[in-house]
């Protein structure tokens, strides 16, 4: 009997093949596609994996800016990825997506080594009941990265884009892969980026709008993610602003027994014609 | 007689000579040294002011990542800026400063267009009361940049090392450049640095510390800062999380007549070998 080792489609997307000095290709896939080009969380974390993958890279992921500059084509593209300043306890890498020279996305990333420290934690997780309790929303037929997640929402915060202009964007989910797949620093990107843009909820109605600039920062280090699993991560975003086309979004990351993992900071675009 | 036309110290410490092809030099300044290497606010400031000296530029700031990868040495530094990608609406920037081809920081900008949009602001201002009814708190001979801020605490948030640790890190107080100057996206990214950090405020004493990763979004374009000219701005900061060496503080910067005019996020690192 032979056997076929599963390749979760998260993994699939985000393989690399290593050209050494920093210089990396990878494909697009279409479990990941957006409705113009990849899903931008897999964008972040396949530029993060590029770092992951360097020989060179020291220590664990602290943060990491992803610049959305062009649309990516369906297809091959190339990461270069280059550390900038190697430290005792931290290390900066810059990252660069391109197809055919042209730069699609930028980035930086700061590595670090943690240590024992004093530590506490000022925000608090949101209230939710257990995920088992709240039935999966499903987005069939709308973009293809959605049906890689589990999303299960603590409040009607999903995409109803005929529900009507809410007064909030505060939204709260339960979110993991699909099929499980045990977290890591870039399931965890991916997953910073898997809220849909805030003005659509606002207006209740389908907004021409994308990430221009993420920034995530990992709270978590691999030694605490490990014994986590598979388990779903309790996801809750909101907006600070909107405003001549642009707006910003704050999301954190939760693991079910309340350690805040990862927060990111998005800065969007939107485009508006009709509610002026 | 003759008139000498006063240079305010910020556009001093933050004036660039241009050598063309996004190259610039510049020098440290003394008014605003910090305990090792400049000020991290005016290292950001500068950063930017080199995107916006290049003729190459479109649009005003929306969002400036800065990376402080290692220590800037007093004396000459040189920027190097180059447009990854031009866009209709967004421009994307890569910014290197460097010394004697040593890289110390880097980061990435995002310019763009603004235009009419919907808008709304979710999160509220601090409750605080007017400038004018708060002293300032001065920190003589702690550190040289502080004697360029004109910093008025709406609560206990200053740093009085000997108060004792805080179960909070939020603060808010009024912040204007000192001498009065009027506002613009260099002085509020400096601005977005102004706040020590939270760990020593949570702590109550010095622990080494400083800046790693700082997102600056600006939310207000030149046309909507020109009106409110050197009048203060109210700026409050919260920190997340703290642990394994690293935090993250968040500020926001809002007019004195209510606007939202920045954002920032801070990953920050932390020596601490004495609470264990």
């Amino acid at each position: 009997m032979r056997q076929t080792a599963f390749q979760h489609p998260f993994d699939t997307a985000t393989a690399l093949l290593a050209h050494g000095d920093g210089r990396f290709t990878g494909q697009t896939s279409s479990d990941y596609a957006n409705m113009v080009g990849p899903f931008g969380g897999i964008t972040a974390a396949t530029m993060l994996r590029a770092v992951l993958a360097d020989p060179r890279h020291l220590g664990e992921p602290i943060s990491l800016t992803v610049n959305y500059a062009g649309p990516i084509a369906d297809g091959e593209f190339s990461i270069d990825v280059q550390p900038a300043r190697t430290n005792r306890r931290t290390q900066h890498w810059t990252i660069t997506l391109s197809q055919n020279d042209v730069v699609t996305t930028t980035g930086t990333a700061v590595f670090g080594t943690r240590q024992p420290t004093w530590s506490d934690t000022e925000v608090s997780a949101p209230a939710a009941p257990p995920a088992e309790s709240i039935s999966p929303t499903t987005f069939d037929g709308f973009v293809a990265w959605t049906g890689n997640y589990d999303m299960r929402f603590v409040d009607e915060g999903g995409l109803d884009l005929n529900a009507g202009a809410k007064s909030t964007s505060t939204s709260t989910m339960w979110l993991s892969d699909k099929p499980a797949r045990p977290l890591d620093h870039p399931s965890l990107a991916a997953m910073s980026d898997a809220f849909f843009p805030r003005v659509m909820i606002r207006l209740g109605r389908f907004i021409p709008a994308g990430t221009i600039s993420l920034t995530i920062n990992f709270h978590a280090p691999t030694a605490q993610l490990a014994p986590l699993g598979d388990r779903p991560v309790l996801a809750t975003i909101h907006a600070h602003t909107f405003g001549a086309g642009f707006s910003e979004q704050n999301t954190q990351l939760w693991s079910d027994d309340g350690a805040l993992l990862v927060t990111s900071h998005q800065l969007m675009y939107f485009k508006d014609d009709t509610t002026l």
